[in-house]
């Protein structure tokens, strides 16, 4: 029996049920964005329809209502990666924010010749804030790299010494489908002294996240990889390290006191919410949170791992066909990346698209990985609830009619 | 007759048809936020419903479409502000992220002994900011004070010298009410070599707006100040400035190239939008565009006015009710701040929301203003499209009730 109901639950995402090119939609892109449930929609439309006011500020019944379920919804994020404190609950606009955020901080801390260790892995959003804090602090940004297709513990390993300041590594690479052991590297890291950051963004959406277990400093994730709406998601940091923090935004709401020449700011997690706060949008990410919990992590996880073990060893055998990541199905979550030999990335995506199917194409944001494989781009297919075996019978078909017409074309 | 039909308009705003306290609600709390109209709501659940993808890096056919309604957007908008080119339109979470980009631009030019010139109304967002800027750089905030409850232009021009670098200023005052002379502002400005950026939060949502004939050089505004949704706003930036200004947020999308130690961005506007932008946010706010532009907004503007004259006058002759900034209807735009004698200003909003009418009470997120008028809070009331005479009549008998209450019980 499967570890959830993916055909019921199909039913919940009006959009899946439409044909593209004459084909029903097969949607294969979730690493990039998921779909909506109903329930999330109606959460989101609900609001509009009834509650909408601005947070925080207003004494009026629906600026009372919307404060309640703006906070109601940093709660259920608390629970979602058990952290200890809403305190610890910053919403940011995304996984990209959030770390810009933490390398902000990192540029308050940095000394010259300190270490920044991240993994070649990373997406842009996980290197570029990094190249930007070393650059302005005299850092040096430092890689760890990769031993068949994963990341090589001992290279990092070798690579952490007191001079490491912050460790920022993928909990799930989005093209390698690796998970990172990124318990372990927090243990490693602050051995040598240095902060743990992770960038969750495939992760929190496919698995439990428990950031005390983790022991990590600092964790970002972004609501729409998860159900949720866009312009949402939200960085934990631990509370002890937010209070040493500065602002990055300044603006309304996130004060205690304005004189002309100075301000004084409010304590967490309101120091770091300047301005109106994307309102419907946290109060939607809390519904995607309820959705998911509902249905259980746990089975989230464990549906994705057995389409995996069945859609993977079908694409290996393919001839022409390199998987990148683990090859072994039970260490590579639902995030698929592969190149067909002799063929473009892009014309692989738009040949599947023809057949209905959504894959992405590209760097992936992720052009020292992708640089780092000799490789310029490749295609990828990541998974999630509503999708079946079906689905990856449609995938695994739809190359094959691509490498045949491309075969016979050229 | 009436400039606009707002029972019409009022149709069309689901949110608005409720019973607050056993009375029906009268929304005047449009300055924090305002509602949505089914229109708009419309097309963000389609965007959820049929088009949904993540956008730029995708060739499959949703990805395509969504691609091309966000950047359909960002035409709606340089069209709604008269831009010379989308160059110029960069989405944002809000007005406090813009007016944040450009204090982290004018960080890059300014140098000590350097002036920022700003105003006493300023909105926190408009003011820490700068704050920021100077106590990084050396350089000196200084502000321009009031005469008769409106922005004093001999201060403000006698403070303006060679020194000053940035001028930045509110359109229309979030609590006077009053509408700064912006373009002619914009020319002394430009006088003295400073630039010029303008505060559009309260302005936008309510009049024309034509940045080329302003004359500024940037201009910021928020989405859910205009029947948009919350999380998306616009900031406005000459192409030649966006050009020299560095990008703010570091990740995916924005980049040409990623290496190991360094990255090149994109072209304007993409080199600002790292990460998942909020796509289904800047699509809907191009309806709420669409809306406000099938209106007219001279006929938003003309409708307001037609409310302050009305109101003004029944609030001026209240016993012991003091309106702030200007006292002639056509100089005050639809925000009214006031007080009333010896009542605590959130007494007199819960008061009023007894009787169904939302007014906000506090600083108004303006505090060297509030502190300026030598006062702790007041009264705000707000207008919008959907507002009636019928309102108004129902804000100043609610007043009068509170008044009353009052008396009779201390």
């Amino acid at each position: 029996m499967s570890a959830l109901d993916a055909h019921n639950i199909y039913q919940d995402f009006p959009i899946l049920d439409q044909i593209i090119n004459d084909e029903p939609l097969v949607y294969l892109d979730n690493a990039a964005t998921t779909q909506k449930p109903q329930q999330v929609l109606d959460t989101l439309n609900d609001y509009y329809h009834k509650t909408n006011a601005n947070v925080h500020r207003g004494v009026h019944t629906l600026a009372e209502r919307a404060t309640a379920a703006y906070e109601d919804s940093r709660e259920k994020a608390r629970q979602f990666i058990n952290a200890k404190s809403t305190k610890e609950i910053l919403f940011t606009r995304g996984t990209t924010t959030g770390l810009n955020w933490v390398a902000r901080f990192a540029e308050e801390v940095l000394q010259k010749d300190d270490e920044v260790l991240i993994s070649i892995m990373e997406h842009h959003s996980n290197v570029i804030p990094w190249q930007e804090a070393c650059r302005k602090t005299g850092a040096k940004l430092v890689y760890a790299y990769l031993k068949d297709g994963q990341l090589d513990m001992a290279d990092l390993q070798s690579k952490l010494s007191p001079k490491t300041k912050f460790v920022s590594v993928a909990h799930v690479s989005n093209v390698l489908g690796s998970i990172q052991p990124v318990k372990k590297i927090a243990e490693l890291a602050h051995r040598v002294g240095a902060y743990m950051v992770v960038d969750g963004a495939q992760s929190a959406p496919h698995m439990i996240i428990d950031v005390q277990d983790l022991d990590c400093d600092f964790f970002a994730f972004s609501g729409h990889k998860m159900l949720g709406p866009t312009g949402i998601g939200v960085l934990y940091g631990k509370e002890e390290l937010l209070n040493q923090m500065s602002p990055v935004e300044f603006g309304g709401e996130m004060i205690d006191f304005v004189y002309e020449q100075e301000a004084t700011w409010k304590e967490l997690p309101w120091k770091f919410e300047a301005g109106t706060p994307n309102i419907a949008g946290a109060i939607t990410l809390g519904a995607a949170i309820d959705y998911l919990t509902n249905i259980g992590m746990d089975a989230v996880h464990a549906h994705e791992q057995e389409l995996v073990n069945y859609v993977l060893p079908k694409l290996q055998v393919i001839d022409g066909l390199t998987v990148y990541g683990p090859q072994d199905p039970n260490q590579h979550m639902g995030v698929i990346a592969f190149n067909l030999d002799g063929l473009h990335p892009h014309d692989v995506a738009t040949a599947v698209d023809y057949e209905g199917v959504a894959v992405r194409a590209g760097h992936h944001c992720a052009q020292p990985l992708i640089t780092y494989l000799g490789i310029h781009s490749a295609v990828r297919a990541s998974f999630y609830i509503y999708n079946t075996k079906e689905d990856c019978d449609k995938l695994v078909e739809a190359i094959l009619k691509t490498k045949e017409f491309f075969n016979g074309t050229f």
